[in-house]
């Protein structure tokens, strides 16, 4: 949101999506992935893009993931596995793999297995960053099946009454169907907000609000303060205060680390190194438990009523989760996807770098 | 919380589990239930108050149970069926039973597809109320399952932006066995706090904190307030304001009334008229991931860990879900169950009413 409301004038070009997925893909190429592989990164990347959710778009995620795919910490060419199978379920373990490369596959598994026996539910360890969770429920969409994604990362999160971070942001992104409403699509931290909502007041110079980090020794902060001018923080569970339900925020990032991290024998994200992850995905047919037609115009009633609800004052409108993503979608999808000149330069640098048409 | 600490003294008298389990079970046949029903739906009651839950006990809900079993709005014999089925799903309608007697039924069922294909997914609509949440994924535990369980109930949670409810507390439960240390189980409304929260704060002529609850035309309100002299009320989601993640509150609700309301066709709890109710209940086997000793291994270090999580100053612990119910539950194990004076007077009366023998 912050990134929305601060994208101002001259400093964004606006590219053309098809160029940008070809320039995406040349360099994950370029740097070792397969070439369909490529295209399945390229994929989740750009719409993110697409949707404005920038936080995980090229802009900020594409340089350290070829950096990590060219200094060899993420495994190009992964001899992926699944060491654990049942009709429902499937444990996959990554080689080291890259989440924007793997999870699709692992969310196309749970898809399949959900077609035959109703639920598909599959683990991912031993693995990088799966990028926006989002786009994994969203996968079962088209498949008239509900989606959930969620993936255990580096703790910077502090438990209720703690002192220290224990947990990632751990996010959980559910997606439903709908028939002419946008779909239902759910991406959030169970912190209150995301790391990166601090590492961007900090290039901003803007304020942190209250209530989103606690202090040194762990008491949550519940007024405006300066980003802190280094890189650690410790970020306060959704509910931001014991009386305010932080305890809550805590126990949801406790759900995805044992789904996503203990259930592949990872390790909660407390015990891991750096830039490892383990994810969880999952996929329900809808037509298992009703008909597909009766669901979705539930859902669109459901939609229609909540964008309808009368307002507090001082706002517009009520939205539904993925209402906002859906209609930067579709105006991005016609016109071009905005990106700040100091990130297309760093797409000439590294085209040039890698020996690339740079056609953006 | 609020109950554990307001506990005291001369107000309340220890009963015993065994004689207050006879007690419920006898009124619960006296009013209609086959004998099997009554001890199942004693089992939920009784074990929510053994855990230290006494909004969810006999002293809190036993009254309007009997009322509505009595009243006939909630069906004593129903003839419940499973109107779609497959391998891993079922999809219940209740025919208006008590969700107390059907849901363990339904979790049953998803133990029993767990254990035959990895996932084990039940809804149940045309139900009525389920109890405490936690008891269902609790019930997966013994089988060496994760347990989930989510109920929609009727609006008063008031969505971000929004100036009237659209959501009920709609909670989530999830419980993961452990091995040495105590269960992991979470059970937490998606609003800051339960109605019944606002109800005691009135009964007790205490205020409410910041956070809680939205004015009139739907503002947060973010300053302590007598609860209001009212019944009606606006609670706000889990984040309570928009910059503290209220629309992550909002859209966890929306979740639950999406897997237990649409999912059964029953209509989000917007569109349901009051006292009706949709659930939702799944079995994972962790089997199907990985080995079921090294998951109960790293659960161990993990709920260890947080446990030995060096403290904010002030606190002297802490906890991680479901740890300070389970102290309860081995205290109240031995020493019985506390019930206020009031509680105590009613069973007498209601044992009289019925013709029931009174042995608390």
């Amino acid at each position: 949101m912050l990134e929305r409301f601060s994208k101002k004038g001259d400093d964004f070009d606006i590219v053309s999506e098809d160029k940008l997925r070809v320039v995406v893909r040349d360099i994950f190429q370029e740097v070792g992935l397969p070439f369909e592989d490529a295209i399945i990164a390229t994929d989740v990347l750009v719409t993110a893009d697409l949707r404005g959710v920038e936080t995980h778009g090229v802009s900020n995620l594409l340089r350290s993931y070829v950096q990590r795919l060219r200094d060899g910490s993420t495994n190009v060419r992964p001899e992926w596995k699944i060491v654990n199978e049942t009709a429902t379920t499937a444990n996959i373990d990554a080689d080291r793999g890259h989440g924007i490369v793997i999870c699709p596959k692992a969310m196309d598994i749970a898809i399949e297995k959900a077609r035959s026996t109703g639920v598909g539910m599959v683990t991912v360890g031993n693995v990088r960053h799966m990028g926006m969770a989002a786009y994994y429920p969203m996968m079962a969409l088209p498949h008239d099946m509900i989606g959930v994604a969620m993936t255990s990362s580096p703790p910077t999160v502090v438990p209720t009454f703690a002192s220290i971070p224990r947990f990632g942001t751990n996010p959980i992104a559910v997606a439903a169907p709908a028939g002419d409403q946008p779909d239902f699509v759910f991406d959030a931290a169970t912190s209150v907000i995301p790391d990166n909502r601090v590492h961007i007041a900090r290039r901003l110079g803007i304020d942190l609000l209250p209530g989103w980090l606690a202090d040194d020794a762990g008491n949550p902060i519940m007024k405006p303060i300066p980003a802190p001018p280094f890189m650690e923080h410790k970020l306060l569970p959704l509910g931001s205060t014991r009386s305010m339900g932080s305890h809550k925020g805590y126990g949801l990032a406790a759900i995805v680390d044992i789904l996503s991290a203990i259930l592949t024998l990872s390790g909660p994200g407390l015990a891991r190194s750096r830039g490892t992850f383990a994810h969880y995905v999952a996929a329900y047919q809808v037509e298992a438990f009703v008909e597909v037609d009766r669901f979705k115009n539930l859902m669109d009633e459901f939609l229609s009523t909540l964008k309808g609800t009368p307002t507090a004052p001082g706002h517009e409108r009520v939205l539904f989760p993925g209402q906002l993503e859906w209609e930067t979608y579709q105006i991005r999808k016609k016109q071009g996807i905005p990106l700040h000149k100091e990130v297309i330069n760093w797409f000439s640098d590294i085209c040039q770098e890698l020996g690339i048409d740079n056609t953006l």
